[in-house]
């Protein structure tokens, strides 16, 4: 028997409850669309009769069989009735249309409600309320009561479109249909009282028609899942994600650092870079990064080769492929002498055929059909983005044609940028007919090469991960000391919890009252600090002395502090010897629960915010990653004969993600701030903890 | 009598060299498209007779008057002599349009050189060689031989596009035209042999038809004088650049910092700001920023309302506005309470009157009708994006009307941003047509915001500048020590000339051959260096020592030295206490000649590269938006308590552009780094010195 999901993306039959004469009417522009298709329709309205020369039944029991799928074209307070009907005769998904549910208040969260019961023990699984449905080419299913002469239904294709909201995608599907972009499926999520995003994932990563998926959410139903699921799909089937809201996801508590730098935002991203999704920011990137994924032939290196007729065209090319502040990290190629000299003999004598290529106007369309025959042979090319000028009469379908060929049997990945009005957009929809990759703008087209190099890289990252320990545990032995959930701990506590798993402090000595003993064995200089749990801000306070260099200055020191903090116990510490300062973290974040931060310590780094957070647990190419997501990362690769070792971060990190892991559940944030990494270790200078409130002490 | 330039752009008749029968000719195209125009047409062709029923010439002489401007439709090798023929019957302008010119090697230059001999000592000004020439919707004036069924031609509108390369901006008029967008002009530069881009934005500043200027150039033909017709023009015309070919302008030779952060790109930027110029990356950018400035009403503020049909394009539009990441400096609207109970009144139940306005797909135009207008009364917007969604029958031609009513007439600046495929490029069109800001993408539409407002600033700088000294000298006595260009001057040495201007530096003196006097009239703690005009690298070779406490150390570290340094002179300086480190240089730039670098000091600041260039000299404004457009700004703002003191920062920017300006033309690269500022003043710490070659000794 069909699942539910079946029914609704791959039914047989379908059947309209709400059909209607009047234009204009969700149940009128649906038949018409269903009667377009090639699912067996039915038509449901009480009154019965015909409509379009179809009989029309009055109610779901009239009809000669069970349809897998129900759309409901109804007011809202009508639906839970007709829904329930829908799961006594036993129909697999119920698609509601209408709004005005949940996100209208109690009323709708009333009806809401009504519509679980109706299917709760039964077989039926509804789409929505408040849903454009679904959009199936293949089966020229498709329930979107909107006109199509106001939205244009895009052809059939490989990729997948899931939404949350209607508006958030129709623009760009509307131009994309125009272009000729082809779609395997779309379906809008709407209020999700039982469909979501994670089962929909799941489907299409098992559907032949479907090579990439992209959405657009502004919420995750369940985010641990949504984790789960796409960890399992991203390194098959390419993920792209709009996650829309996050300028109104409002940060956290600022208490500590890690808060005050996550901001939820922050830690989607580094969520999603850590599952292998990619990000878009509005409805044309979504599109746009989602077909590049689901066209291109995958990507061995990031060397561009750029060619044109026209020398600006070339330039644009270029400056967009080498300039490092637009974030796009490829390069020109490099072209081997025999390849210029190729070039040189098939083009026009004032070409020019160093990398960007430019053929000029005047080259034949052959010119530009060897041209990237002898691409395909150059291994220094790893990538051709072709610039293409439709304006000259030269430009002909046969040209299309060839270039067609080319993107389609060629070696190299081939990305076509093209701008232009109708000439152009009739080349753009044959070669998106013939499945080659165009973009309609020179940035749009850079920016695929830095996708499909993303891409790359994470499924190269997934397979080395299979050499690797998943998630290594750093306590080996049974612990001496066990932090209680809720209670606070001082900073010397921490530590000490911290040196368990293995992780480097300096030494010191507590000072209960603040008494000096009679004898102090540390090395100088050192640290005199406040020692308290309570304290979170020892230094704005004048609580912490540095580079104390002997005894004389540190009994002073003591016996100030004394006066200061009464009685307050005290930390001496070895002043750790400089080095780089980085900042690690652990957050329990609204949305994905507990997450690591790394980043650069100092005060410059809090203004250039240069952090980044991952899900916990982490693995070791995770902590890995992070290290290269920073933008000062040359700090650990020897930067000016700088000694920062690398691995005792990604050790530290890893560490670190250990020990959220077994606390899961009662951190609220942690800094460890500042560490300072050396040639041969990182030490934790200091160490904040905060528990979540409601934790029991 | 018209100028050449007059001639070129507003002619009142048109002769044109090499008309020909045979379609796909240039003379054939160009005489098409002339004959469709009101400008008075002559052919010319050595055969006579008559194309399209008008009569041929045979020559210039044979024409029944002087015309104001010859177009040369023929091969290279013919165009010099038709040139002189032009000049001799004193044509007032010529566009050539064949390449095969400078850009294909020898033989072409020695044709470009025989071009401007042909126009020598006469009236006659030449556009081009190797251009697509120009075309003047309001006059019909198309000189463009590519078919229009290629490239579409825009309609009249408001803004001038000056290109040096026909395919880098062909693509966006093309588009853009299809869209409806008009332009007063455009005019391809090509070679420039004669007319170059400086006389053209003088013209179209002038130009009663002309609200904005857009540019594409991969070179300046003199830097110079583009500064100096920017200057003049910006205030009051705005102007947009492409400036292309910034990743092959390679980086300046690596002595000092100055010159490995700078590369010709960073300069670039730093002095177009200066100017006030817009920079655009590439055809679509420089048209959409062109268009903001030619068309919207000034922004007063930067605080956005977003209204919209759909809660997903609104949620995106939010996200644009609000994610910093994106660098857009603006933010939403915080609605009045009474706008808010309007909105409510006018929509439907289940709208969201909060910002971003949701009318909901259900609204009807009458209600965007009220809510437009109800925006228009509330003091906390200063912008409107309207997020268009045409999906619906509801959004027809009164709905557009209504739209570009308020886009016209609001009080308030309107942005409408649209995508979607015919409906929606109907509506475009309308908009279009209408004088109303429409864009295609949501992202390119909160972009305009940005631009609207930093033209907003700007415009406030130029004003404020009247009440501002322009250029300060800080030399007021005559000084006691004058550099000679051309001889290396040790630290100690700069760091006197510095003096002279009124600089700070710490107190030294200098130990010849290394040898330590009886007395140090300095106190401690103390830094000795190596003192040489050569050595530049001192840290790196182990030439300096800091933080000296005592005597006892000193003469310590000086006797090391000598044994280090055998006879070398050494620096005894005092210790300058920690502060915010900056760097501050001059570099002659390739293009732009002398400039002044800004930039955060330190390993970190060296590996975010946080540095800021501008044209010496500067004013008091241009050293305050250098501080701006530092990233860390924050930290001579009080950041974390730090007391940096920002007057002292501009005070040093101004006093090293003046002296600069002095020595212009003979300094190569200086570097004042790092220079440490306090509460009270920013200290040079060390300062390095290259001339320029070929500067005498």
């Amino acid at each position: 028997m069909k699942t539910g999901i079946d029914c609704l993306l791959n039914p047989d039959s379908v059947a309209v409850f709400g059909v209607s004469e009047q234009e204009g009417k969700a149940g009128n522009s649906v038949v018409k669309h269903l009667l377009d298709g090639s699912v067996r329709f039915y038509g449901i309205n009480p009154k019965g009769g015909t409509l379009f020369g179809n009989t029309i039944y009055r109610n779901v029991y009239e009809l000669p069989e069970v349809p897998d799928l129900a759309v409901i074209a109804l007011p809202a307070e009508l639906a839970p009735e007709v829904t329930r009907a829908c799961a006594k005769r036993g129909i697999g998904a119920v698609i509601v249309i209408a709004g005005g549910f949940g996100e209208v208040g109690e009323v709708g969260q009333k009806l809401e409600l009504e519509l679980k019961k109706a299917i709760a023990g039964t077989r039926t699984r509804i789409l929505g309320p408040n849903t454009l449905g679904v959009l199936i080419p293949r089966l020229k299913l498709d329930t979107i009561f909107l006109p199509s002469s106001h939205l244009r239904r895009p052809k059939e294709g490989n990729i997948a479109i899931i939404s949350q909201s209607g508006s958030g995608v129709m623009g760009a599907l509307d131009i994309g249909a125009f272009y000729g972009v082809g779609i395997s499926a779309f379906v809008g999520l709407g209020n999700r009282v039982d469909i979501n995003e994670n089962e929909l994932i799941e489907y299409f990563a098992d559907d032949p028609h479907t090579s990439a998926i992209g959405m657009y959410l502004e919420s995750f139903v369940d985010a641990q899942s949504f984790v789960d699921v796409c960890r399992k799909v991203s390194p098959h089937k390419p993920l792209v994600l709009v996650k829309a809201g996050r300028s109104s996801a409002g940060a956290k508590a600022v208490a500590l650092h890690t808060g005050s730098l996550a901001g939820s935002d922050r830690v989607t991203g580094g969520v999603l870079s850590q599952l292998g999704v990619f990000r878009a920011y509005d409805d044309e990137e979504l599109l746009d990064t989602v077909r590049v994924l689901a066209h291109a032939k995958p990507l061995t290196g990031r060397r561009v080769a750029s060619l044109s007729g026209g020398g600006g065209t070339g330039v644009i090319i270029a400056d967009y492929v080498e300039a490092k502040d637009k974030g796009i990290a490829a390069s020109l190629a490099t072209l081997d002498p025999s390849t210029e000299a190729r070039l040189a003999k098939v083009a026009v004598p004032y070409a020019s055929v160093h990398n960007p290529i430019d053929l000029t106007p005047a080259a034949s369309r052959d010119m530009f059909d060897s041209a990237l025959e002898i691409l395909q042979d150059d291994p220094g090319v790893d990538v051709i983005i072709f610039g293409l000028m439709y304006h000259t009469e030269k430009r002909d379908d046969y040209f299309t044609e060839r270039l067609c060929y080319w993107g389609k049997q060629g070696k190299k990945p081939l990305i076509v940028a093209a701008i232009g009005s109708e000439t152009t957009m009739h080349a753009i929809r044959s070669m998106e007919a013939a499945g080659v990759l165009v973009l309609p703008s020179f940035w749009r087209a850079v920016k695929a090469v830095d996708v499909l190099a993303q891409r790359t890289e994470f499924i190269r990252r997934v397979n080395s991960l299979r050499h690797v320990d998943s998630v290594p545990n750093s306590l080996t032995t049974e612990p001496v000391f066990v932090p209680i959930p809720g209670t606070p701990l001082a900073e010397d506590e921490i530590k000490a919890v911290l040196r368990e798993r293995g992780i480097s402090t300096p030494e010191s000595i507590l000072l209960p009252g603040g008494k000096l003993p009679a004898e102090i064995p540390l090395a100088f200089p050192l640290v005199v600090k406040i020692r308290s749990a309570d304290v979170f801000h020892k230094t704005e306070m004048k609580g912490v002395e540095l580079n104390i260099p002997d005894l004389e200055t540190l009994e002073k020191t003591v016996a100030q502090m004394n006066l200061r903090f009464p009685g307050q116990d005290l930390l001496v510490e070895r002043m750790e010897p400089s080095g780089v300062e980085i900042i690690v973290g652990l957050i329990e974040d609204g949305t994905f629960g507990l997450s690591i931060m790394c980043g650069i310590g100092g005060i410059l780094a809090e203004l250039y915010q240069d952090v980044t957070f991952r899900r916990v647990p982490i693995n070791q190419l995770d902590a890995d990653s992070m290290l290269r997501d920073l933008k000062a990362c040359a700090l650990f690769e020897g930067f000016r004969g700088i000694n920062a070792n690398r691995e005792a971060v990604i050790d530290l990190l890893l560490k670190v993600s250990s020990f959220g892991q077994d606390l899961r559940g009662h951190i609220d944030q942690m800094d460890l701030n500042p560490i300072i990494v050396h040639e041969d270790k990182a030490v934790v200078v200091d160490a904040k903890l905060i528990w979540r409130v409601g934790t029991k002490a």
